[in-house]
């Protein structure tokens, strides 16, 4: 029997802890979550100055083939990102306008695609957004199984249905369901905290101050050398 | 005997064709030539928004030497686009607005490189097309042979002289000069065909059904699962 | 005993050399050097159309450490360029906007990181120029040891402290100290030389004409072919 | 309070299961595990023809830092397969004869690193068995917390502690600890199953007609043509 | 109408120039048709002390799919070469002991494999010879049609059917059929002349003088220095 | 007036300093000098289990030509070896049986190439030991100047005429020639110190306990859990 499947599943995280996720940003949550989730750098996004957080429709595909986005789309529900990777490497155009113009249909604010995307400038135009590996003009085909709202791993993060996604300039961040909320109150005590330290680093304190890292260099053996 | 020749050809694709191939853009062109001639996502454009077609100036240099470039620049016709490789892979400057300068004396309107290419600020501000793997500051020199209008390999396609070159923001793609008429007629209907399409997966229809993908699911063996 | 210090030092390039330096930009200065200096093109700018010239304050760090940037806050002087690298191959988030904050205050006008960079959108907001390797959100410690203003290697070039580091569109480029007037003045005679080559190749000059390399693709044997 | 933690378990797959996965070798396995757990090509071995099967001791280390290998020495027993990775890409060296040694003692029978290894001449003397991406004379520090038997990714994949481990020349795969069993009773089948395929292949009976392809290739539109 | 295509070509390169190729060895041969046909040196073999020449039998496959290899084995010949690529890149495991064993029931002597291999311990046991760009567990699927003799482009390089493929340690060669009795006669030239050449290197004349290198230093301004 | 130039020197390195750290291997070299002078892991060795150490003779070659790596024969001297880099990145194969004949008749011990080598079938045969980037057929010119005896990079390090060079099974590392002695000294030590941890180590003690690490953890907030 095929293991291929696809789940219908009500796991999301509630609409405001997403929408303060949103807010932090990518770098932040990462943080927030003990420097956990952090997807690779190879996402990068095709449009500037997006700030985005959705629970994650989680996609399988073959490569070369986007059958199972198909499928995916009558999974998805307003406010979710769709996540797919493929089963090995690749940068094919897995996605373009038509695709993107259905999710949205569905509701879905973004994609984050651990292979290629074409029509950017459709989708630049439609102001959807995507993070993807590449950007390529190569079709796929529709002819192989694979899965739907299964864990996943993309760009060397697990990625479980329903998991909080924060996307932004900076690239994609994962938070698990069940911590995401804990993360958010982190995240905020964090910003909130940053805001006094960036106004003390912007009056010239210096960090080796400001966090106390003098003795610590010195235990380190770091030596001040005066050029002759 | 040199093997190295500089060929004086006017195969071209006839201007209304490219003008039809560009107006399509490189992925329906792709997909209308059978999902062939995708040159790979590696050759980025250097500028975003511009969408051309142009008949192939092809050239061949020695890594690191540009001197087969400046020797193409004298079989340029109004209209053609400049695609150059290397026999060995290189990311080296081998194009900046000097030669752009030159080239767009000539009537090219852009150029495909399967290297580096430099001053792209420049390049920017004269509103000149490139295509290309790197950006680099890394110069050239003028001192091996190589080839004008021979059949090369840039991205892993084999373009021709004469070849259509169509390229935009999701990247470069070949059409063989004796299939461009055709292929034209073939992204035409394509791009009706998917005005269709994208009207009525904007109204919610799913893919699922419109491409009638529910049996090939069920044949596939992909389950549908409730989550408990 | 350990290996590992912070030098002080005044080795600067006059602010009048790095101004006519800037103004050249990278390739320029590259190519007036002899064709020296160019990092590797993996090194990007997070923005489009900065342009810069500064001196180089070094950093060496531990891979997904970023405590001697830190360190080296101290070190910067207005009009200086902040170069790091790591000791093994880095993508990590190294830099974010409170260390621009910081770097900002003490007059630094850029950042050139042989790793990655973060909150990319603070500082495309604030004005803070970086070319990087990578945009990432991965955080990083401060815990290992590092060296301020020791010579270091980054993308393939030798960067000692207070070395002149001319960044743009193009790349990043660093001449070497004692070398930073003398280049200067063969950049402004480059740039020169161009602009009367540009009219010409702008007129439909030919290169091949220009650079008299007629008789050098023949002595290579380059022949010319009409295609029947 | 720190996220890093060291878990003790007994969680292993049964030695018999492991010697029957072993002896099935990583690619027969991965196929009766319906093509999962095949870890990225990149991990490669440093010694040709060993083949082994061991239950995980994962290991999170920071780049650069292996301080958490040797906190994960005390948690092996006889058999067991120590797979390290790093939370961010890394090639150091971060295992060498002295820690291969320690983990002989312990009865570690192999390690999969997704990181770099290094004394491979030393290592390939001991016949101790490692699959790592990297070989490298970079070494490593101790400074910065990680995890032992915490789920971790490793080339595209999940691995808990107890998962088993199979490795060979062809690379590495993972099995979870739950499907061990059932997927040994698999390969078992598919072994013997193959073996008959062999003997017809190599009696000159042909794939297409042994799987019956021949309809699939014409369902699909696949012409014969001659030559003319 | 589909553009896939199976052809059925007798076209093939003599068995003595084969023979001549082969003892020649990719490198010579390289050089004896004027340093073209280098694929790229991404494709390594799995195996040492190889040294083959035949004639091409070329395969397209989608990513992740080796239906057309098994089709491709009908058409193989004894003494050829399978030759296969991807539409788009892909690292997958597409041939193993069992396609080997097909291949060579019908006299295939090697494969070169834009794409992944496995079963090499057992290719190895049979000595099996292949050439490819990774060794990796991961499965293919048998769904998507594709091609067998038609042209392709490998690691850089188009191949036709019936062109000459030659491999050893150092890579793959293609030689066009066409040239291929010309291209031989060149490399017994030239190995012939490194022999002698061989000789006087090794009773220490220096290249400087045998290939009368030292005007040309001269002209091209290299100076000698002595350090002081 | 060009600044290319070959540089006579007779900085060498002392034989018994050199054989010395021969014998301590790379790892254990580069631990000596404070983890310094690793050089980049993608140079890997043709051969298995050479180790060598020798002064460098450093060239510089434009990319895909390998005019000086023949004028630096000249400049060889028993026991050297010779590191090439090219100014840009490069694979092609500068180096064969030809030239490395003539390097062993001058001395010559061992190649560490930041590019390609061929031939290695017969360089294997010879024993002629090589460090490179890749393996490749492709061939070079002799056209373009560059440097002989000059600082180079290579693999990210600095490398200069004179200075050790240690490379075996692991990699390549330099040595300044200044600190050679030094390393060697500090080299010696820390074997015999390695003989006793290995000792230790291998009836079973515990790095957590040798190198006293269990503070360490503690500290760092790692944390003891016992799987339910």
């Amino acid at each position: 029997m095929s293991r291929h499947r696809i789940v219908r599943t009500s796991r999301r995280v509630p609409q405001d802890v997403l929408a303060g996720l949103a807010e932090a940003g990518a770098a932040t949550v990462h943080e927030a979550d003990g420097r956990r989730g952090a997807v690779s750098p190879d996402l990068r996004p095709i449009q500037a100055g997006a700030r985005i957080a959705g629970s994650a429709v989680t996609v399988s595909c073959h490569p070369g083939d986007n059958l199972m986005i198909h499928a995916a789309v009558e999974q998805v529900r307003p406010g979710d990102v769709v996540v797919v990777t493929t089963t090995s490497p690749c940068t094919d155009g897995m996605l373009g306008d038509l695709l993107a113009t259905s999710l949205r249909a569905r509701g879905a604010i973004g994609v984050v695609l651990d292979a290629g995307v074409r029509d950017v400038a459709e989708l630049r135009a439609m102001g959807f957004q995507v993070w993807s590996r590449a950007i390529s003009t190569q079709g796929t085909v529709k002819a192989s199984p694979g899965s739907v709202n299964v864990p996943i791993v993309v760009g060397g993060q697990v990625i479980n249905p329903g998991d909080a996604i924060v996307a932004d300039d900076d690239g994609v961040v994962v938070v698990p369901h069940e911590r995401a909320a804990a993360v958010l109150e982190q995240a905020r005590q964090r910003a909130a905290n940053e805001d006094a330290k960036r106004e003390r680093l912007a009056a010239g304190e210096l960090g080796l101050d400001m966090y106390q890292l003098r003795p610590l260099l010195e235990k380190l053996g770091v030596r001040y050398v005066d050029e002759s």
